[in-house]
């Protein structure tokens, strides 16, 4: 059995994504369909890939995964099948999947056209249920991808922001998701600190005007109410506040920029 | 496999949908269960009955949909089962499957009187545990309906409201629901445009004092922030505003009139 | 096929959950997987513990529950793998469990300290991924707990407030729950009334001040707005307003004190 991911901006209030499932059932009646969220802003496809990215490695071979992030929908964007890495991925071609590409150490890439699998007629606002459902259904089944439609060789490409070097060891990056917990995210990877983020080297971090110094092992290492900056379960730096909101207490958001020294000891 | 989807005003705080899964799991361990959703407002048996119609065509035959929306549990009222057009739907008889039993070309209403599959006691006030539950995993199971209690030849009607032919060609409708993108559902479907909705026919909304010209074929069709008319997934007329929301920018609410008029080329 | 299900406080807008899911269906592709509720409030314990004790009883035999409220995490909490009634739990050592184990007739506790099972490398923040899910889908694919790590004799407990009886047969309890639909659930048992819950005797609550009298059947046994007190489905007492929300009405919420007097009739 392999699984099929769902990603969308849907909420749960809308029959939405159960029609989804509905429509996947109908094809695949053993289908075992994991919702990754349904909570993406509505339109945020730079948000959606973020989340893509992060949750792949946790999939088995084989695993399709969809994802929804659409306000095109109905105009003449394309949309994208994917296989890295072992994976399979359809989305529209607005570059939701360019992060995924980026890091996939072997991928192919079709546009879905065959509407053989699709639902009659397909609609104008919901190609999630009548076009990606579907063929979801069917690569879940084993379906050769290239019965999908043909090999392209460019997409949509989006600018996922990167953290950068700079002058006197400086790593300049921001903040580009805010979690559940109001951990601040940033797009510094634990990589880039030299793989002594474990290690006693002393950090800096500048966000919002605020010092933050050293890292954390965990989130209670410090008191009540104070921040600290964590190596987070992706492999990337957070900001957060001891049993608080990082969030809240210092009015983080998405886009915010954070600046990280190393500090000699 | 034969999916059992649920739809409920449980929300997702409380531990009572997990436990509906439960008990349906007790008994049919490889029951393939789907939340249609559990955000309908709490007693709206309305919002329940339009969704539900909504969703059934995405299903495959066999199908055991359990909605419960059920301000009246524990008091005399019945409950329904019903088979219609080839799937089966659990529901309290408050109206909810009235619009289901409607549209059906052919339906069976049983009331489901026998306990042998109940949970034991039964609550007064969680009858989607103790009676819908078990009654809904029996059902996929394979149970024949008919042993679950006498067939019914009434049972309570609602009245959904319908859009209605005017003079003058005008078409008197109303906005039923409100989704996840602020879009403005209305209960106008798209035949009753005489299939012309796709072509080059103009049509004009009036909507909150507001005036609304021809139809589009997908949201980005026109400049960020203008309203349109479309035909949403449901095939339905929705009021939309492109990267916006319909309900936020016009004031929209389920309730508010909404009337269409054929313009001449 | 055995249920595993996952009770958290991760919301539903991260991948978290989703990412738990993915572990355990690569490790177990069959597995049948229940969220009980992932909106428990971030790092409360004590009211996960609550929901886990409500929803076990509608799980079959052999069930795998995951409680990951776990603000300790990456701090040296222990990690308990819990048999009881032949049902198994797996939390942090956080007194997550301590309610389920006081109700038990027959349970047995181990530590996991056996990362044979674990993603490597585990990280800091998010157990639930590296070390909760892969023990879960062992433990559903019938591992032997025994292999988890070592038998415990001793574990935190945590003190869930119990209704007390006081002079004058009075009982003094609390709200311990406010559910969806605004209903203060309280920790009174019905079995606590004497069996009498259902029968004619009369009953006087006192909470914040108000004076409500007698049992209702079910929450529309009286007119709209007017405050009740019923026997819930978890078989405690919940206050409640009818076709309203008690919370709102009564402003009610955790912690509040409630008082239960019999009144002779």
């Amino acid at each position: 059995v392999i699984p099929i991911t769902l990603l969308t901006d849907f909420g749960s209030q809308d029959e939405y994504v159960g029609v989804m499932k509905g429509v996947i059932l109908s094809a695949n009646p053993l289908a075992s369909i994991v919702d990754l969220t349904h909570e993406i802003p509505s339109g945020a496809v730079e948000q959606a890939g973020w989340v893509l990215s992060w949750a792949v490695q946790y999939f088995p071979q084989g695993t399709v995964h969809v994802g929804v992030v659409d306000p095109g929908v109905g105009s003449s964007r394309r949309i994208l099948l994917v296989q890295a890495d072992g994976q399979f991925f359809l989305a529209p071609d607005n570059g939701l999947l360019s992060l995924i590409l980026k890091q996939a150490k072997h991928s192919k890439v079709w546009a879905v056209t065959n509407r053989k699998f699709a639902l009659k007629p397909v609609s104008q606002t919901f190609h999630g249920r009548d076009l990606f459902a579907p063929a979801a259904a069917q690569l879940s089944l084993g379906l050769d991808p290239a019965k999908l439609g043909p090999v392209l060789k460019r997409w949509k490409q989006l600018d996922f922001p990167k953290a950068r070097k700079r002058a006197g060891g400086k790593i300049q990056g921001e903040v580009i998701w805010v979690d559940r917990f109001g951990n601040a995210v940033t797009n510094i990877p634990e990589r880039m600190m030299g793989g002594s983020a474990k290690r006693k080297t002393q950090f800096q971090f500048a966000i919002r005007g605020r010092l933050l110094r050293g890292m954390q092992s965990h989130y209670r290492a410090v008191a009540p109410g104070i921040a600290l900056a964590i190596v987070g379960s992706r492999q990337l730096i957070e900001i957060a506040v001891s049993e608080g909101s990082a969030a809240q207490v210092l009015s983080l958001q998405v886009g915010d920029s954070v600046e990280m020294t190393t500090v000699a000891v």
